[in-house]
Order: structure tokens, then C-alpha cells, then sequence
């Protein structure tokens, strides 16, 4: 029986082979007499399976060897006040703001240092993203905030801002939560990554943090030790219990990133080359119909999370009914924003996006 | 097959029809198309399982109305920090030491407000309890804290102290991480409590708070959004993305604490009455031998952490040898302390404990 496609916005749909070997595992992994949720996280067996989870990550991402992973808690949410606690050093900080996203990480570090929004997308009701010439950066910010894809508004940044050509020595970091492990990172261009895992690599619960190494240690008195970013490197994510069975299952989610290929593409490039083909595919549906509409500037519509409008907005609760139906769920938009949204994640196949526009073409034909 | 039994001090054993249970819906929850892990932690899918994990909870333990049933994230070492940010007012706290986790507890909150260590047993190297007569009271303090089941070194509390017979307002703060949920509480002696899962409820990466609702509201200006406890409880656990395929797993497993039954006795009052057993079985086997030693006073020996010593300690790596042979897992002591450690959570079956009795009888004869 084929699964129903699952187009929620996250926590998301994860690879059928993921969870088939997490279901066969779960009892016993590797013949220790345990499952991977009752073993010590300081015992061997699950040493082994963080280290891969770290080194399939790094291989992967092509993560220079400056940079720790930590593994930790809390979701973006909780980063938008552990990144300031850690890198702010009480100063300030800007802010690019381009969704709800990026907006509620600005409002969060008010609380740590002096914060500026340097650009924002808001007159455009976050359809666009401001041209990095525009930028009012300030050469004493602590660090540059740049959410890369707005989940919630569809937007993404298809390039990192390069920040010293903009005149700025400060760090940049990125809240790549929403499109982590869709398409490479230059990490030249950062400072600090971070990302939630239930949208692209695993459940929530754990949280993936990139950092420079020379960014550790300046946290502020104020930062609990389960947050300071120094702790958690030199404890190898182990300071406090981490959520040993999320990362086990990120890491069956590395695994299967590996293995993907694209004709002559394999892992990141080739999960980059078959989000491109989706997204493509399901906006030019959109875009070719009179039926369904998406604001969002082409040259940064998100390859990841696609919100749509019905024109006709009295048809939504039929459309999403329908299409609950044809086994495509979970395809309302953010309550704030309205309309439809399809989060199309590494783990979304060719098919559910082809089954989604055969769908929407149906629905349409059907009414006109 | 029989699983090993596995006495890890946590992550922990967890029920084996609990796992199954997990194998089984891992793709599909019923029927629903989608894994636990997959769900949108705002559909109505994951607001059943949350609903029924906080009903489930709050009935098992009998958790009065007037408190908040939070799930979070970070584990108790991060609530070291949590809690005086949500609750020192930024003026101070009184801390019981007993053993390494209070003591971790005490100065991780020297950085939000002013600690004072009201008692401690430390002189005798942790292995007692410090009379609550003795315990020196500020009338100022914010929150007294206490854990109350030190995993490291065996000492549990057997009674909560009364705070108000011993002269103070202030609410009590309890660590339960290790015996959460293996007896029932009295939360009329109770401000605060908190745990990690993972020894007796779940898998590692989600906590439980369980706070009285006139705590909420004083969190320090720098207390992250995503940790401020009123936050977290007008959201109903979900102002971030909550762990929650961890709390599917918790709520499992209250499922099956409710199902428990010993006698007449069904819940939480079977499990204490099996875990009352189980302890008392196996010290009274390290008691009555001359080759095995636990060095805890008597009145407040650990029903869930057992540490013992072997009297010939270059016969240690022999006897964990042994018993990894015979399927017993996870008996080293602590690095801390020492020797060996048997956790005998509420997933410890009492053949569990048996099979370890056997095995240390007959370890001793070989010898003798």
C-alpha cells in the first residue's frame, strides 16, 4: 500500500526507509538487547551512533573541520535566545528581517543586547527579500541575522549574503531551520547555523548547531550551562542527556541523504537537483493556472515551503477536503498567512508533488 | 525470545509492549496515514496524543488541578538553570545537598540569584540524609530545593519534608528526574517538580514540569521565552515545537503504568508496592552477603538506584564480564563513585531483579 503524501510544514513527512529500519531496530539495535531509547548515552553503542549522526552530518554538508555540531535542545525558538546569550556579549546585533521567522528571532534578542533591523521585507507583506546593497548594517554588531527560508511566508535566500563585501566583519548567522540539507552551505560566508530537525532531517526535538569555533566562549553570565555553546562543544553534546533517540534517527536520515542520486549527483547535490525539479514543477502549475496564485517574488520562492492562494477563496475547505481524500494531507496554510501551503522536504518524492498538481488541476477542471 | 535485562541508570529500559506499540504504528497511527514523528504538532492528530499524555499523566499521579502539567526540553540539567529563572525573583534559594545531582542543582543557580546550602551529607560522603530539623531555613528564600532520589549515589527521601512545620513559607522545588512516577507524591508539600524522562517515563529529550499555577509569572528578564514557564504553560506546551514523538513515548508508557496492577492495587500504587519488592529483595541479598556491600543508610536507600560495591574490587571487571554474559546490561557504578549500580525503574521487571540475585549468588560461590 502506498503511504498518503504528507505536505506538513513540520514536523514533516521523513524517508519510508527511515522509519522502516527505526521499527526494526526499535527492540534491539545491532543485536545489543537494547533499543536505541534505553541505552545509556555514554554507553558505546550509542557513542557510535552520535559520532556517525556527526561525521554523516559534516561529510554530507561539507562542514569545515572549525566548526562544531552540537546536537541540542529547545527548537529555533529556543535559539533565538541562546544564539544572543552566546554570541551578543551584551552588545548588538542586526537583524534581517524578511518573515514571521526572522521576526519573532529579533524580538527575542531584545532581551540580550541592542538590536537593529537592518532590512526588512514587511511593506511587501514578506513576498520579496531587500537587496543586500540596502542593508544598514553597523560595523559594531556582534552578529548579522539572516533567516535563509521563511517557512511560514515561502521565502528563501537562494544565495548567503556575502557580509564583507557589505563592508561588515561581523558573523554571520543563518536560521536554516526549514531548508537545512536541501542544497549546499557556504560556509565561508558563515559564522553560526542552526536548525530545528523536524522539517528536513529528523524529529523535533533536537536542534542542529553549526558554529565556528572562534565564536565559542563568549557567552553571557546570564546563559545556563545546558545552553552555553563552549559547554556543550567540549562535552561533545553530552553536558546534560541529549534526545539520544532524535539523533539516532537524524542519523538514519544522514544515512539515507548519502545514498540518494541524481544521475551523476549523489547526497547534498543530488537532493538539491531534485528540490529544484519539484519546486519548479508545482510553480509553474500555479503560475500557468487562473485558478491558483502564489505573491512570492519568483527569484526567492522557497524550493521547500510553496503557499498557495485558491482565488476564490470559498473553495478552501473543499480543496483540502478533496484533496485529505486523494491521500495529500496536511496542506492548510499557516493560520497567519492563509490559503494553502505544500512544504515539499527532501523527503517529499517526485510523485507526491505530481500528484498534488494532477490534483489541483482536477479540482479546478471540475469547476470550471 | 527474552531481552536482556538491561539496569541502565538512564536512558533506561523502557516496557517492552511499549516498544511494540511504537514498531507497530511507527508509518501509520491509526490509520491515519502518518508516523507519530511526521504529525504537525498543531493537527489534531498530536493535540490527541499530547491531551491524553497530560490527562494520563495528571491521573496516574493525582496532580491537583492547581497545577500546570508542562512538557519541555533540556532535561533536569537545564531546569537547574530554568527554575531559578522562573522562580528566584532574582533574590535567593535554599538548596538540600545531597549527592551530585543537588549539588550540580545548587551551582548552576549561583548565577541568577543568591544560593545558600541549607544542609548537606556531605561528610558522609552522600550516603544519608541530613535530618530536616537540622536544615538551616532563610525566611527570605524564594524555593527550597531538593532532589529527591539521587541517581549517582543511591539516596532517596522517602517522605517529602514539610516545608511549613519547618517554619518556612517558601515553595518547595523537587528534582524527581529518577524516581518520577514509581510513588505517589504529596503535592500539598509541593511548589515545583521536574524530571527528565528518561529513566522512568520515556526516552531522553523531554522534561516534565509539574508547578503549582501561582509560581507562573515572575520568570527574570533574561529567561529565554521558550523556557518561562507561564509561556510554556498558556501555550499548552507549544510555543515551541514540542519533542513530540518523546512525548507519544512518555504517553505510551502512561498507558501502561495505568494498566499495571499488583493485587488490589492498580497505577501508581502497584508500581510502588512492585518497586517496594523489588529494592527490598535485592538489598537484603547485598545485605545478607559477605562479599557485596551498598554503603546507604538504611532509612533512605534508593528503591530505583541501587549502587553496591563488590568487597574484592579486582573481581569487577570479572563480574560485569559475567553478567553481560547472562544478558544483565549496564551494571557499572558511576564513574564518580565507583563499584556497580543496578537502576530498578518501573520497567525492571522483578525477574529482572531475580536473574541479578542469581547471578550474584552464584558469582560469590564460584569464588568462595
Amino acid at each position: 500500500m502506498t503511504r498518503p503524501f504528507n505536505f506538513s510544514a513540520g514536523p514533516a513527512n521523513l524517508p519510508e526507509e527511515v522509519l522502516q529500519q527505526a521499527a526494526a531496530e526499535m527492540l534491539d539495535w545491532h543485536g545489543s538487547g537494547m533499543g536505541v531509547m534505553e541505552m545509556s548515552h555514554r554507553g558505546k553503542e550509542f557513542i557510535s551512533i552520535y559520532e556517525n549522526a556527526e561525521a554523516d552530518f559534516r561529510s554530507l554538508m561539507a562542514v569545515p573541520n572549525n566548526f562544531k555540531i552540537l546536537f541540542m535542545q529547545g527548537g529555533g525558538l529556543a535559539e533565538n535566545a541562546i544564539v544572543p546569550l552566546n554570541l551578543s556579549r551584551g552588545a548588538s546585533a542586526d537583524f534581517i528581517v524578511t518573515g514571521s521567522w526572522s521576526d519573532k528571532s529579533q524580538k527575542e534578542a531584545r532581551k540580550y543586547c541592542d538590536v537593529q533591523v537592518a532590512a526588512t521585507n514587511e511593506s511587501s507583506g514578506h513576498t520579496s527579500l531587500p537587496a543586500a546593497a540596502t542593508w544598514q548594517l553597523r560595523r559594531e554588531a556582534s552578529y548579522v541575522h539572516v533567516c535563509t527560508n521563511e517557512t511560514i511566508h515561502g521565502v528563501e535566500f537562494h544565495a548567503l549574503p556575502d557580509l564583507k563585501a557589505l563592508g561588515s566583519d561581523a558573523p554571520l548567522v543563518i536560521d536554516f531551520s526549514s531548508h537545512v540539507a536541501s542544497r549546499p552551505v557556504d560556509w565561508s560566508r558563515v559564522g553560526l547555523a542552526f536548525g530545528g530537525a523536524q522539517k528536513n532531517l529528523g524529529p523535533a526535538g533536537v536542534t542542529l548547531v553549526v558554529v565556528r569555533e572562534d565564536l565559542l566562549g563568549h557567552a553571557l553570565p546570564a546563559c545556563p550551562s545546558a545552553f552555553n555553546y563552549k559547554i556543550v562543544a567540549d562535552s561533545e553534546s553530552m553536558y546534560n542527556t541529549p534526545p539520544t533517540y532524535a539523533i539516532y534517527i537524524a542519523g538514519l536520515t544522514f544515512q539515507w541523504l548519502k545514498r540518494q542520486k541524481e544521475g551523476e549527483l549523489a547526497g547534498i547535490a543530488a537532493m538539491e537537483q531534485r528540490n529544484q525539479t519539484k519546486a519548479q514543477r508545482l510553480y509553474e502549475a500555479i503560475d500557468q493556472s487562473q485558478f491558483y496564485v502564489n505573491k512570492v517574488d519568483k527569484e526567492c520562492r522557497s524550493r521547500m515551503n510553496v503557499p498557495f492562494f485558491l482565488r476564490d477563496e470559498s473553495r478552501n475547505e473543499a480543496f483540502l477536503a478533496g484533496a485529505k481524500m486523494r491521500g495529500l494531507l496536511q496542506l492548510k496554510g499557516h493560520k497567519s498567512v492563509g490559503g494553502m501551503r505544500a512544504s515539499i522536504y527532501n523527503a517529499m518524492p517526485m510523485a507526491g508533488v505530481e500528484a498534488l498538481i494532477d490534483y489541483m488541476q482536477e479540482f479546478e477542471q471540475k469547476l470550471a
